[in-house]
């Protein structure tokens, strides 16, 4: 039976593709989905990928995947910085999580060089675009293996 | 007639008891609520305990109980340390405010220290486990007589 | 055809008036409002003003901006020293942003003193009390001209 | 009889206009002088413009201003990070104080983001251009009466 | 047989109820020695009740407490905020430690935020008065049984 | 009925006169009481000058001093960086309070720069030498009267 | 033949006596030359006070005092906190430098802790009121003796 | 003709297998080697590793491949966080550079936390063990193409 | 025809070479300018030397050697640390702006080590003596031809 | 005649050899006394042992040591970390002073890696457990050869 | 059979004797090597001596260590304060580490306070002069037996 | 007899001339070799140039240059910010040291703008090019006649 991965992404990142091209690109989460689902279909996992710009509907995901998913591959985005409830979310998960940001953001403002998340995660993933989601779902398999 | 005193609760407390044993014992939210409705009882107190991932509607709850509620014991859980909207919120509730704090926060993590919401509560409890929310029950009596 | 500018408050703002008054006065939203409809009345610009006490309904109400307004005044209240996430979506928005706060937060905590939003907002207006609105619409006028 | 406001300039605004226009713009002190003199007019308040590039001239017209104006806008321009000196002649003032700055000073140097000069003003508008002097005519207005 | 709790209290309690009553009160002393005999009596708990200004002293108290108390409650007062040495002693003793401070250190100036005490104990109560002493008699009971 | 005047010595200043000469000159503790006593002659004010390497006793001395003394000139020597216990002791006594240092601590390391007592004081007197006392009995006359 | 002391006054002390009396009291400065005079005929000094709002001014003065003067007696107001130039002036004058604040500047905003004369005046005084003049003139006799 | 792409590993990365296998996993440096040939094989890209202890071989490595090598992976190891000198060389390569460190050194000591090479980085990837340098290796693919 | 070199120097110059010669030499600003000369005869420029104790009085030479002058060599002195002002004069300047300081800034006290200037200077030359003013001549004739 | 040197030990280590173990191993203060004296037969040096919990008695033995000692070798213990007394009182003791701490302090908290008599001492031994004492004791016999 | 330590000298080290001789003596590093190899001899140790000014060497020598010595006695000299490289060699060493540094290094500039060594080292010498070794190598004895 | 002249030159210094000409310019280490002796020749000096990515070979350098050199001209590149070695070493040269930047460090990245050299070295010249060595060797005669 397929394991689930969780494809967790944080605010604005609905407007991916659409917002900021020349840090971002033009791909769009559906684009990530479809590119998650074939490297998963190679390891035997199904995604499910899910955005919302609301903390709180975040960590619910979190607790969701407690019992839904092997793993989580997530992308706060601004959360990341400021976000100590997903970070605690995050802890009551016990499988694997990986931590993916579009752009590199040690290069960019000071406040975005930290992430609470990061204290969790097992890795972390920057600067790699939108393909960065495809390499965390190798990851992800080598992990879960 | 009774007095109604509010029980707040922050992120991730509605796992409570299934998450992290070692930090936060295996009680849970529910028996919570029954250990302060048995203290309120002692002193005419009435209790209305609840839970909440959203940063904003504890901020509405906040709101609703400058109508409705004599004191509030809030434990606001990782939004302690983050969020202005709730300390901003409770600078407009006129009664009595205890923080509850089921963890020592001051042996963890650094980030955890501080807390926003310490800047308007009359007392803070850390680290007296969910016992914490019953022996602000009673300071809560011993306030508003 | 008349342009329209969004004015969007943070959380608590929707008791302007009837909180802290030492501090905020006794305006309301509603009067706010008002006033701005008036300054935009003489000038050829339409005000929607919308308030949350959640960040992500602020994010999505930038979001939706992007294609409804041709301007953003904002008013983010406490969010404004922690939301990143509004900063992000402010970043989308390619019309003038103009940031208001009531109060002289200047004078007030020192973790009142930064604003994420600034470092995105062609203008800041602080203290101006709730008169700091309509003289951000005049100023909008301005710059959409 | 009308009111006197004394809007002082600090160091470098005598070049106005001339300078780094795609900061500041092509305005000059004189048609600050010209805008706020017609605001003035609408509320029966007369203006008194002054610039000077000395610390310590500015401190003498806001002593003089003790006796001789009901408020003061002042753009107190570099000496706003390093006077204490016009923070403490303005405590002196009893009347009204504003503070306006032409750039969004926080959206620049960190060393432009403290202003010594809002631990006095009742408000402060930075990054409106040089209409930030005429809306603070109106804030005026409005304070004084 | 009965166990028992040492109350140890840190320099200028000797005066308490005699010495900025706005912020302690006007309970003494003795008056907590009652007020925890009292809880103790009801769980079988007998109180010992020490203060001193000398941090030495205070230290040796500690270390009579490691072969004659079950317990210890501490209220460090000053030293909270200075004393490694109170610390070190307490780390070796075994049983449970509990922290009181009479007002919410967390509200007056920066140098209170922080205690060393706080790194031992395993509960800290703040701003519940002198009612704070009987509360964590009732923790000590809890933890002893 | 003449009043008496405090003067409080701390650490180390038992061997003044006889330790680092270049730094602190020749004079003893006894010429200091001899000088201060010719001014307290002069204003009718008796003084008692008493000295303690521990920190506890000068808590106590102090509180005596709250019933025994018009007003408490004190040279906490290093307990001026360290010891908020005598901060607390001096907040309880109502009389005026002045602060000596023999040394100019503001020409020394970094440590000494602040002291805790500052923050009670109504002066500070540093780097006058073993004057400093007696200039200090001056002052507290004219405070006195 | 007679010593004399240059009594420099810096920024607002024109205004002595007729400002935030609170905080400085009601003597002029003009009682205070009367005052030090008094002092220093007793001793055999003569004084000059001057002030200046200007830092340029205390700078010069400083060179002046070089030649005409025997000791310097200093209340750089305002400019202790931000003048390294008078700092430097000061560097260059041989005879002792005494350094006068009316007010406790350990009590006030941190800002004004810290005097940038201070690393080189031989003594600071600070919240004598007016009288910490006086004193200072005694010490300066104690000096040049 | 295929592309080289420079693999360069820093200090105590010869020993990578032998040491702390509980941090870093037991392949060793010819793992990753054949890892990375493989992944290479599938896009045209050959590969070329190099290890040393010393910071100005890697220096000088970075300048070969200038003229060498499309692309560079890096894992500066311990010089990630002190040298300087390593990004200063790769400011100096015009081809992409891709960052990978085998532990998430964001859940480790501090100083771990900041790496300078992340200032010229297109992308980083910690965390993901050996496996990191093969997904290095697929991006290096996308973005050579 | 010959283009002029504006060299200003800031407070306590005037005294250059008569002040704490271990440091500064025994130079005077006279051998400065005749050094210049010298040096500007060569290469044809013309050297005008300035100096004041007033900040403000440094700002405007800076303003008017905007049309008089090719180049600035300035050394701001005390006002190096301290003035934004001058900052942003020469902001507003065209040409070239060379500092200089006659001391190695970098090995005094700490607040020397930071010229607010040097954010706007092509160089800085630092503890080369008075021969630091003619070395800035000989690469202000590189850089203007 | 064989000459003393003082073995001066700090808060809570009359408990040596009995609290935590796993930090500071069995030996007992006696062992360490032993330890001490049979290297001081061997370079004629004889050993006074002393140990207090009070910083004032600490002080008291540095002055003592002055007249009956020829080197000082100390454990302030915690009080390495808060004490400017000690540090003070061994500033006027002619005689060579070493430093000792059992564990290595600088593996643990933050707090412990900076200790204020380090800045007197000529040097420091830590982590050699007790065995430091007695390599202290040889290089004592070293430095007064 | 006997066991071999290592010594290892970092940059500079070779100078020992001719350089800076008020602070470092005059003794070289081949009587440091005669010192120990005479301690070690009563312990039956052997010494290897080794000094390197470069980082990569001493890395090496680390590693060779691992295989080759009981125990590694290190000065690392400059090194200490900026290598990561060399703390992370010492972390793959599986005996003790001891740390030796022949001046006081916390009495002399702030950024040589601090050691990456001394969080791998089991102890800490310094101050000790070349005695330190010697010192140390009885401890190492202590420690293999 | 010609004096010899080191010219040190740190990491990437190699490929000066080819690296980011808009911050360096297009002159290699040959042109300043060539332009350095030119200069040497006027005032009797040799030139000896080196250059070496390894801090251990400049530390090296500045060894032998203390019997071969009478002063040192060095550019430490990135070693000037992280070279406590190089510091070191120079603090045993007893000739003239000056430290030669060719872009104007104080304008880039924060980091940049400590040099550790800065502390030993009698002058440092930024942002003049590789004129600034030629400038430096100027400055070199004048200090050795």
């Amino acid at each position: 039976m397929s394991k689930t991965i969780y494809i967790l992404n944080g605010p604005n990142l609905n407007l991916l593709g659409k917002r900021e091209p020349e840090i971002y690109g033009t791909d769009t989460l559906m684009d990530v989905e479809v590119a998650c689902t074939q490297v998963g279909a190679e390891f035997g996992l199904t995604v499910k990928q899910l955005q919302s710009n609301h903390e709180g509907q975040l960590v619910e995901w979190v607790h969701e995947a407690r019992t839904e998913a092997a793993g989580i591959i997530i992308n706060p985005a601004a959360y990341s910085h400021t976000s100590v409830a997903i970070l605690d979310a995050l802890h009551m998960f016990e499988g694997p999580v990986l931590e993916v940001h579009i752009s590199n953001i040690h290069k960019r403002e000071t406040f975005r060089h930290h992430s609470y998340v990061s204290a969790r995660a097992e890795g972390v993933i920057a600067g790699f675009g939108v393909n960065g989601y495809a390499l965390a779902m190798r990851q992800m398999a080598t992990l879960l293996t």
